[in-house]
């Protein structure tokens, strides 16, 4: 009796928990401490001690009736306006709390400007590799994904392509970077050609065209790089934040929109997001979460942890013959399969207990993503089983 | 830029907003305390201590990539283990964790359980007078809402008139006991014929019919009356609850769904809600209040603080000649106007500083609702104001 939308996701969501099951199920047979799961984006490291003293003394000190209520939909006024004060301190701008939606997570604050945004039949680009389930978002209001290919070695965005794939129909364009599953943060360049690539074809349409920016590994930048503050580029920029992974607390489902205030429409945008939002039942983001990152605006988790991760993985996997991206951002490592068909090689892997996503889960077929956000110990513990699985294949 | 469909909610979310800054205007300036402002379900009482020592147990005694980490979709497997157990311990039933999936409070539950049902074109019936943002849910999947009016003096639903309202495209049937807006409590003959009703329609039309009971108020209610379990009486009804009123919670938004284990493809249903609180950007409940939910899972508010203002204001509302229903359960009043068009009552009541909301916002025109989860010493100070809008109609 499931709706026929649902009965095309469950099945596709089936191979995911297929994968989940295999795992459960090796770690039943061979023991926890020799599965090596690479395949969650799902930090292994605690939230800063920060956090919790913060929610402890916002317990203290603060109303129940205000920590934990109802507040007006775009999330209480005090936090919106730390959150634009940050923004105008590390990036410049003139943000107010009037261009801030408290939301829940990045995925809950794409939802809200698609829903905001999408008439069906509108187009969303995205540049692929990416995560697939922007697909099913922006699937959600009736709007048509559109993937635009970044090439190998660097899978930086392709700006004339991105120029080409622009039509009458397309209301938006995601972005994220740094990227998941690449691991590669955009170049000055790169940011520079799509934004004159859309300001372009906004020129030619005669009407906006916005980029979405889903920003949840903004801080994971490793060797000096970081990411371009997209609203100084293109002004029709709206981010989506999430604290899930620079503070650690994925499962809390807090993050924002910003909106610019030179964004074309933004105030209408902004005041729309915040009823779109209601609608879809978000009503408002956890109240006590907010409260909780705004006093820790200026926290992040030492990223030096998963620096090291990168380094020791990226150094061995190259060591053994295997060819990947150096990857200067988030925390995956994307990988090239040793053979045409990565299920193929994937299955090896998992033989050996290795457990990987297949490139073709991100649109990019020929590739593995290979999540580092693990405990340290297990990398080493994990060489073995690399080695071998490189020895099944002449890699050096 | 914004959506067609934006466009319309944005315009019918003007009139709250106007009278929310109607509100803020008269505060400015008669003073807050001279301005009574009953257009509100926003509990005005603190959580139960137990909730803030439950948090700060929580922080103290578990780890940090537990408590703020992923978990599987549906939640905590411990969480809807204890949700399932305590519903058995109190209503009897079979339920598992696999029948329990932890939503962002009852709003995200109602979404994810409609996106999980709903093709484009099915319908679903809610009994007037309803929360109107039912009507947003349904239509965020391309259903289409179908009230059944419920009649006075005592809008108990007629199941008559719900039968004959059961067509080949009916999904769904949304029931919410405690009601909001009328303070009814639904009698038990009230379930029984409804129940009997949908059995019927379904045997022949040969399809089930879902009845989605929304139950934030199951625990609000007076004078020995209760709620009746409606899994017990029909084997298709998928509960949506919320702690936002239980537990003075609204702004955390927690709360969940629970899927009994008789219903017809209820297991598919559970799993594939999870997944659409996957694809609709919920991704999962929010995690360190699933853990304190489930550590006060026996804990409630104290109702005396809500009763006592239901009886101070029906007993004075009464006795200066206005007509409501004795309301039984949740927190709001509702109350007959004494003149047809109750815009006009509702525009004499806010010259006075009494803000009211017209029950044609719930579909139940000639009405007024008097929310009365306020602090209690606003009822006495109303009182004035009260007297002199009796005075303006010739009511005793």
């Amino acid at each position: 009796m499931i709706s026929d939308n649902m009965i095309r996701l469950a099945a596709s969501n089936s191979a995911i928990r297929a994968m989940f099951e295999e795992g459960l199920r090796l770690a039943a047979e061979y023991g926890r401490e020799n599965v090596f799961d690479f395949s969650l984006g799902n930090p292994n490291f605690p939230a800063p001690p920060e956090v919790n003293r913060a929610l402890r003394d916002i317990l203290e000190e603060e109303e129940s009736t205000l920590v934990h209520g109802y507040m007006t939909n775009a999330g209480f006024p005090d936090v919106r306006d730390t959150v634009a004060a940050s923004l105008n301190e590390r990036f410049g701008g003139t943000f107010g709390k009037e261009n801030i939606i408290m939301t829940a997570g990045a995925a809950g604050g794409l939802n809200i400007i698609l829903k905001t945004l999408l008439n069906p039949g509108d187009e969303v680009i995205v540049f692929a590799p990416y995560f697939l389930e922007y697909g099913n978002y922006v699937n959600n209001y009736g709007g048509v994904i559109m993937p635009v290919h970044s090439a190998e070695p660097d899978f930086q965005p392709d700006a004339k392509l991105l120029k080409a794939a622009v039509t009458k129909k397309t209301k938006a364009v995601i972005i994220n970077n740094p990227n998941n599953p690449t691991g590669v943060v955009y170049s000055e360049n790169t940011i520079r050609s799509i934004s004159e690539a859309l300001d372009e074809k906004q020129k030619e349409l005669g009407s906006p065209v916005y980029l979405i920016s889903d920003e949840p590994y903004r801080e994971l930048c490793y060797d000096g790089h970081s990411a371009v503050w997209l609203p100084n580029c293109f002004k029709n920029t709206i981010v989506c934040y999430s604290w899930s992974k620079s503070l650690s607390l994925p499962g809390e489902r807090i993050g924002y929109l910003a909106i610019p205030p030179q964004a074309e429409d933004g105030a209408r945008i902004a005041e729309a997001a915040a009823i779109a939002g209601r609608v879809l039942g978000f009503i408002n983001a956890p109240s006590l979460m907010q409260r909780a990152a705004a006093r820790c605006i200026r926290t992040s988790i030492d990223i030096n942890c998963y620096d090291q991760n990168r380094k020791n993985l990226h150094g061995a996997l190259t060591s053994l013959g295997f060819k990947t991206t150096y990857p200067a951002g988030a925390f995956y490592l994307w990988m090239k399969s040793p053979e045409p068909d990565e299920k193929v090689f994937v299955n090896k892997a998992k033989s050996l207990r290795l457990l990987l996503v297949p490139g073709s889960s991100f649109a990019g077929p020929g590739y593995v993503r290979i999540a580092y956000c693990v405990s340290p110990d297990m990398i080493p513990r994990s060489l073995p089983a690399f080695k071998e699985l490189a020895g099944e294949y002449d890699l050096i």
